[in-house]
């Protein structure tokens, strides 16, 4: 069964896009840890990321680097951090994430709950810096 | 002046190191949030890791899924995290991370305090699996 970001990849469930390219896709995480949070993943469905080939792995991190230029102009931030965890849904994602303090990357704390139109806006302003 | 990983690649500071290649150096953090937590940093001295050059960034992350393998063949764990958040030492790194529990990346909670000995066999481990 395709996981849940190949049905957003392939535009079955709907997102909050940002970008695409051959192998990576880019869109907001619904569920975010702070505003401007976005999941980068292969468009490829592999489960664990090491166990993406290297020429993809290569283009999701040039990829994100790309993504994460345009987040944090968008979003104020000290910088953007990386976090892949990938215990939850069998499908490689890159987590983005604005950070200002060391703790902002914790997956155990609550996460924001913010609007459809907020999320509109915020996915908004990260493409107009791309 | 030289980061304090610049002084470890180049022998200043003692490290339990993993490998290294032409542009990259893995080697334990000897604050780990778990057992065989592993830094991996560019031997080139750049703040953020969103602008270190594509070429490195690329070699960084094939580099890190070597060294993660290693990591998961000799710590139990379900997979290898990765983490870069980037606001203490203004040298880029990337956390390896050994996962059992979605809560198992958290910066703000206590590290492991282990004994020089400890972090020796751990490296060894490790490194018997590269």
């Amino acid at each position: 069964m395709a996981s849940i970001f190949t049905k957003i990849i392939n535009g079955e469930i709907p997102c909050h896009k940002i970008e695409e390219n051959e192998n990576c896709f880019a869109f907001l995480d619904i569920n975010p840890l702070v505003r401007g949070h976005v999941l980068v993943v292969p468009k490829m469905e592999v489960d664990y990321l090491f166990d993406v080939e290297d020429a993809v792995l290569q283009d999701l991190f040039v990829f994100s680097k790309h993504i994460a230029k345009a987040v944090g102009k968008a979003i104020p931030c000290l910088r953007v951090g990386v976090a892949v965890i990938g215990l939850e849904v069998p499908h490689a994602h890159i987590h983005l994430i604005p950070l200002n303090h060391v703790g902002d990357i914790n997956f155990s704390r609550p996460k924001l709950k913010l609007s459809n139109e907020e999320l509109a806006e915020i996915a908004a302003a990260i493409r107009a810096n791309l």
